[in-house]
């Protein structure tokens, strides 16, 4: 399997759609990205998470998770806390987050088709 | 306002994220792509997009809706048709297709907060 994408169960579940726009430079950002994806990934009730930058600076990362109150304690852990408080100060010029409801899901093209 | 990032409403609406892993070569892929992302602005019920691919080629794609009738007659659109065709037989080895209902949204360093 392709580690870039998250092995998620069948719906309903949740999905956190994290889009930005990085500063320039990198500030410890890097270094701070890795260590909240696996700890995020170490989460109760997180599923997976699929992340990619162009070389533009604009990324993309979703975060999966089995329910609401699983996303509310990932937002409230305590390191998770200070990268967000880093994050708005150094790292990003603009950020978009969506908490949406995962309905339906498919993969291909060996899958079920789209 | 930078252009990467969708102009989105109040939720609910409705969010379908594409992850994909291209496979080698162009084979007609840019050009498509450039031509679906326009095709799906001018649908009915499209919100927007955002869309970014790293250099190892894993992408992430998140098109905005307000309603499931608007993605399903996307998705019958004839263009796009052709296109997801050509996606499953020459330009993805991998993708993963969720459709999602945003619940919640938030916007930053400016906005209201995470």
């Amino acid at each position: 399997m392709d580690k870039a994408f998250a092995s998620t169960p069948e719906p309903p579940y949740y999905a956190v759609i994290f889009s930005a726009r990085r500063t320039e430079g990198d500030h410890g950002y890097e270094a701070m990205a890795k260590a909240m994806v696996d700890l995020a990934l170490k989460q109760p009730g997180c599923l997976g998470a699929e992340s990619t930058r162009g070389a533009d600076g604009f990324g993309i990362t979703v975060a999966y998770f089995t329910d609401e109150a699983s996303i509310a304690a990932w937002k409230a852990n305590d390191r998770h806390l200070t990268a967000q408080r880093l994050g708005q100060e150094r790292w990003y010029s603009h950020y978009e987050l969506r908490v949406a409801k995962v309905e339906r899901a498919y993969s291909g093209p060996e899958g079920r088709g789209v």
